[in-house]
């Protein structure tokens, strides 16, 4: 059986990943009357003094929603809020495996940013974070941006920031296996959607100088004239050399190749093309844009994937469940781009220099060592850039 | 330290009454591919192919969302959405522990009924059910009344129905002991909000022919020019004589008072002024209409209040949980009528003959028998009247 069908075969098992249990035991009239009426009317009138004390009352302490509109869901497209539901109970199944957080799934069902954001906004008092996932680009850049500027609990687009955190923790290492300078390095990133724009977004953040973002289309520039905004912001601070082409030419001479992108489509010759000690990071799931193998041959040092059957699998479980667990436990208002990057450190920081090498340059995604540090990262961040309310 | 005191600490202790836990392990990358990538989109796939999979595939087929504006939590008012979230997980406790169904509390920020009911849609497709909650009338009833028009899952208003549900049960065994026909008793119920209409509409459901309203401007009568549109209905089957006046009035020679209303508010003689073996159900909440005591001593052959230290508990403990068990089970489309019928006859049926007396006509809360006994009765109505699809 592959793993599709076994797949299949375990949901219907399951019945459902997730499920909501009760804390409190309710066994006498005692019980009933401290859980229920008529004492629960005193927290209530607690809250309503205070709505900070929602976090001590209620349960929006440690509980994330993870919401989709079904609209982007793996590789599959549109599919459907109902649809994308597995989807997102397997993200909440693993907040709660990896960092003990709580998350709820939820499916909005339109396709309408104002509306999306709308409702999120108003069912926002019964959570203390909101991960959202899987929703199409450009859509979700708006979608994110309205949130977060709305909302006062932490709002996180997974599928830009978890996937550019992890990536960029792997260059941070791979970097310091061929001993090469993150100012000096020139990265080419393929795929300039959600994930491909928000990695750009933060390899800068990070120090990286020397940037080119590809698309379908070709290399991304300032001077065309047809950008949308999210392209066009990410322009204005890469492609200094004004250079068009396509991904050969921009692969030629680079230390970095990106890929999230399309199977298959960097070749050998490509990677060949490439500065010496290159690092290659195909990561179209489930199909690399080049297979790790052929990579290797044609000269690359350093190669990771999404997948777990390769070295160095570049997978976003290894950022969202600390992430998270940091921003609640501090209460934390945002989860701010101070935060985002001491967490890839944070990451990279878990190989130690002994075994650091070309094959193991990313914790493993079920070591369970690393929500716990990314969370301490997270708060300290938050700490010092004032967001922590606690 | 009284019951308030005591519930808050508690509260504090709890830090949140629910939780979300898995229900599929994810310790091995084996485990990781089957709950989520890349086994994942099986079940994502076969759910785009055809929705009502969800109910297999995902938690849908055993959760209910328990939503609140927070308007009209416990007698307290209109405190806010986020000060209501106790009683919302308070009453997802009690779905767990009675009936073993999920459920989810969401509060939503806003009072605007068309905005409340798209929210509610918006998300519905995460749900098999939705139980409103402390919403204040007459919004509740329009929320109520778009939400079932527009959804094709289950939409309940408890603080409606589950009261009327329990309360006809009651009744029903009330007049067993008192041997008097539903269809010659006059009943008089005091409270002509969500519950008192609720309460009247589901009498006339099981056969009480004569029947007053009054809230706290006097009797309501269909002569009366300005009637809201859920008194204008209720008034058009009641009150037939068109008798006018204040609730000492409506009670004279009355069978059965039903108080949702306020403390202290009937005085021994209105209890005495009613019929011979009267039947009196003042649910005031924590201080009834009248005191059990007062109301025997005038006179008052039964007696059911809302609380738990005196005989005959009216709580809607009994009804919600097994009804969304048995809704969710049979899959059935929404709650109808005759589901709740139903419910009221298997819950008066659970005092069996030699049992039944004036100090035992409804079961306790915590009687474990009553939530599977109600799910069948309302799966056997949901079948009867074509609403299951399971």
């Amino acid at each position: 059986m592959d793993v599709k069908e076994e797949s299949l075969k375990k949901h219907y098992e399951w019945n459902g990943k997730i499920e909501v249990v009760s804390r409190c035991k309710i066994e006498s009239r005692q019980d009933l009357s401290l859980a229920y009426t008529p004492g629960v009317a005193q927290p209530c009138l607690e809250i309503q003094k205070d709505i900070s004390k929602s976090y001590e009352l209620t349960r929006r302490n440690n509980l994330v929603a993870v919401v989709t509109d079904g609209t982007a869901v793996l590789g599959l497209g549109d599919i459907g809020p109902e649809a994308g539901m597995p989807v997102m109970e397997g993200k909440a199944a693993l907040f709660k495996e990896f960092a003990d957080v709580d998350a709820f799934p939820i499916c909005v069902k339109s396709k309408d940013v104002d509306e999306i954001v709308r409702t999120i906004y108003l069912i926002s008092g019964s959570f203390g974070g909101i991960n959202l996932e899987d929703i199409s680009a450009p859509r979700c850049f708006e979608i994110e941006k309205k949130l977060k500027e709305i909302c006062d609990i932490p709002v996180f687009h997974d599928d830009q920031h978890g996937t550019a955190i992890v990536v960029a923790a792997a260059l941070i290492n791979a970097l310091k296996v061929v001993k090469k300078n993150i100012a000096d390095v020139k990265v080419v990133i393929n795929g300039a959607g959600s994930a491909g724009c928000a990695i750009g977004k933060h390899l800068l953040s990070i120090g990286v100088k020397h940037l080119i973002m590809v698309d379908r289309f070709g290399i991304i520039s300032r001077d065309m004239s047809d950008l949308n905004s999210a392209h066009k912001e990410i322009a204005d601070q890469t492609n200094e050399e004004l250079i068009h082409g396509d991904l050969s030419v921009a692969m030629r001479g680079a230390d970095v190749f990106i890929g999230v992108s399309a199977p298959n489509i960097v070749s050998r010759d490509m990677v060949a093309s490439m500065a010496k000690d290159a690092i290659v990071f195909p990561m179209a799931n489930p199909t690399p844009e080049i297979m790790p193998d052929e990579a290797l041959k044609a000269g690359a040092r350093i190669v990771g994937t999404g997948r777990s059957d390769f070295p160095n699998q570049i997978n976003n479980v290894l950022a969202f469940p600390g992430i998270f667990r940091g921003a609640l436990d501090c209460r934390a208002s945002c989860i701010n781009e101070e935060m985002k990057v001491a967490t890839s450190f944070a990451l990279a920081g878990l190989i130690s220099d002994d075994e650091l090498c070309e094959e193991n340059i990313i914790p493993p995604a079920l070591d369970k060592r690393v929500a716990k540090t990314v969370a301490e990262a997270v708060i300290k961040a938050a700490h010092e850039t004032g967001v922590a309310r606690k």
